[in-house]
């Protein structure tokens, strides 16, 4: 599916985020997640826990259940689930067959986000789990948006930062933004692309910030690790020297068909304990990606109102955005190839 | 399409609810069934109706017309009707072509339910209309849902009342229903389940009836009259001798394509004019309506939204299910074998 | 697609009403045309721009930039359009590639509509532009309605003036309508019908334009250019002479897959400076139309909802009808042959 090839969805077999950490109680939670269904729910012990939303029985979703010693029962004819996916008990029948047994997805609750596996539990793999946190800085902020859009506009959004200078005029973006070399380096799964902008002005949003509103030298980035998470980076540095340096971690995720989540979690390196300044970035935070979904969202009505598929026309600039898909369909391929 | 083969949609030739009788006035109303549209009115000597609800000419809804003379004249252009489905006049013109002539569905008004027959009218055979009268009882309440939701998932709700248990806890169903021996009958174009509780909870909304909370004997069943009705009973007793006895007719028919329209009414055959007893009967049948329909649509969405269709792990308790499934299946399959 | 043939849909190198002239300003506008997205905006000399409403880069709806020194600018990635088409610029490199051009449709704008060419540019035709005025008649009242059905319904509807009688009665229709002969005559591109009434009732509407409720001789007739244009005319006479004249164009458009634009424009030649009168015709065309998009939205959810495409019965009166439909047919087969 546009933009990558047809029939190519998305990576399973990668860690993904499902929920905030404070999502994940005690009461089942159902979320579409890589188009399937999965029902949260926290044990006595606080492990979240990660079912198929589904009972195999009759489809009932087994969110709309309840949490019974750990496990969980459905609500419509009783069967119940062991944390591990295993079918305990079925009401009108003595013993439980492994055909009722379902899968228990991986997850990783690093205590921000809640990670999930959505392939092959036996391929889950810990190594592969990204790393958020840094040194010196404190998230500060945070948001969430249901995108009505397939979740690959979110990541070409991401890979191609010209676009601050147009869709972000009058907020994070500057005049000047998009023509500014870039700088781009890549690894098996990753792309990263950096600029610098040196005597530009300060962009509307971060002058608030700042309190600050002459020429700066901006350094800015963003590392694409495929398939789930982008990290960037934005310093700004002013003539009496660094004025701040901040830090953004998105984390994209397919939902339902047609619909993807978006985590945003910013943090900075200065003026930790300011409230006001935290106040203004989760102001901007929200501004921007209002942008952002409306951006994604337009063009995804574009896209399935037109007769056809359109194909992009692709210009220098999206160098950075061509190679991210390649890494993209690249992982799928190797996935339904079984490798 | 789930839960029955691929490409079977449901009998034609067989008897369904269309409306409550009194649903049917002198005014057209259009209701689909059987994913047709259908007009109903009352004629001027009291005879309920049933054209199809499409003009031939230009597929203008015939309910949008008037009746003239106990005829249905189309409101876009003029077209009329007689009661038997002959086209009498075309304005534009001085004869009205056999071409023009529209279905007539025989129908039967019982005077609690008008049903219809949406298949061939010459096949109509009024020896098959369901009677559900019986001696002794009286409708006390009846109700009506607009399901979203296939209609065969009405029938397997039905067709396996271990859901009681769970899915009507607090309300209809107490602990160990789903667990008692199932005795199973059937017929030609039914199946009968039955079961007996002894010893077992009030369950809270039949407390609240009795006004009694002591252990109680409970014999309930169903037949399931496919392909349009469910009669079902439920007894109960304490030490003392008789609580009461119910029966409740549950019609099902299918709608436009997704929706079902589902039909309820409930009897007792104890306290007849108890107009108390009579408001919670109500109260407690339109709460059980709720969780069933809540539940049908939820799994509607879920097998909607799975990429591919599910299939069903079968348990010990689905023997009546699977029998009722059987019975619809060979029912369509004969009549598209022209039998 | 019915009423036409199957994969059929519309001409679209023919001239369409894009737009009232005075909704076109210098803010970009977007409007889906014949299923593709149109971006319009007026220069600063005044002339109407239209260009393809999707950026080529990706397809971002170029509606949602800015004009800039009158060429447009994507809001998302900051490519430059001229008001012929041709990308200007692309920010993040020195050049602006030709298979960043984007098609620039022909428009006309007369004052009272935009007439947009959806086909090939190189062969828009301004002689074959409809003319709307006509010497002696003002347009009064207008009217804009989003209809949620295909085109060629409104087409059928008009087609076919029968349906005052019944679709408009207790409106501009009156008892007879439908019986009176009717004349056709027919070119290339246009079929015309025409009716005489004498003596028959004044129709409700025009009763209280008149202000006169006797007998009354209407002439009445409709004219259909294909593909985008009806030129009605409605004369009314009493027995002292006559009562006035109307004359009412339509102008139907598709817009996005399975809606449509429907203008009206109404004007008379009588008594053109009274308020009050226009207020009545504005009324009557309000009332009108309603009933005209009810009636093809009615149809339109009737044949999608049918499990299949239906067929029509024709009648006599169909005859104008059939005799558009394949003036239709025959503009788009030979469009589709290259002619």
């Amino acid at each position: 599916m546009y933009p990558l090839s047809e029939n190519l969805f998305a990576p399973l077999n990668s860690w993904y985020v499902a929920a905030w950490s404070d999502e994940i109680t005690a009461a089942p939670m159902e979320r579409w997640l890589l188009e399937q269904p999965v029902v949260f729910y926290r044990r006595s012990n606080g492990t979240a826990t990660a079912l198929d939303g589904r009972c195999p029985h009759r489809h009932f979703p087994l969110a709309k259940g309840r949490v019974v010693e750990d496990n969980l029962q459905c609500g419509y004819h009783g069967l119940v689930f062991a944390p591990d996916g295993r079918c305990l008990r079925v009401p009108s029948q003595p013993f439980a067959p492994a055909a009722c047994n379902i899968v228990a997805h991986p997850v990783v609750d690093d205590g921000t986000w809640v990670w999930i596996w959505p392939g092959d539990p036996a391929r889950a793999d810990l190594t592969l789990l990204p790393h958020t946190a840094v040194e010196g800085f404190r998230t500060a902020v945070r948001a969430y948006r249901r995108v009505c859009g397939r979740y690959m506009l979110l990541h070409d959004n991401l890979l191609d930062l010209s676009h601050l200078e147009y869709l972000h005029a009058g907020g994070i973006g500057s005049a000047g933004a998009a023509e500014v070399l870039e700088h781009r380096t890549q690894g098996e799964d990753w792309v990263k692309s950096e600029r610098e902008q040196v005597d530009a002005p300060c962009p509307p949003h971060f002058q608030a910030l700042f309190g600050y509103s002459g020429p700066v030298t901006r350094r800015f980035g963003m590392t694409c690790h495929v398939p789930a998470l982008h990290v960037g980076y934005d310093e700004f540095a002013g003539p009496a020297g660094p004025l701040g340096r901040f830090r953004v971690c998105h984390a994209i995720t397919p939902g339902r068909k047609g619909e993807t989540h978006y985590f945003v979690a910013a943090s900075r390196d200065f003026a930790l304990d300011d409230k006001a300044l935290t106040q203004g970035m989760n102001s901007a935070l929200g501004k921007t990606l209002d942008e952002d979904v409306a951006a994604t969202e337009a063009i995804e009505q574009m896209i399935t109102s037109l007769r056809e598929e359109p194909r992009d026309v692709l210009v220098r600039g999206d160098a950075t955005c061509v190679t991210g898909r390649r890494l993209f369909e690249s992982m799928i391929r190797r996935e339904l190839q079984g490798r």
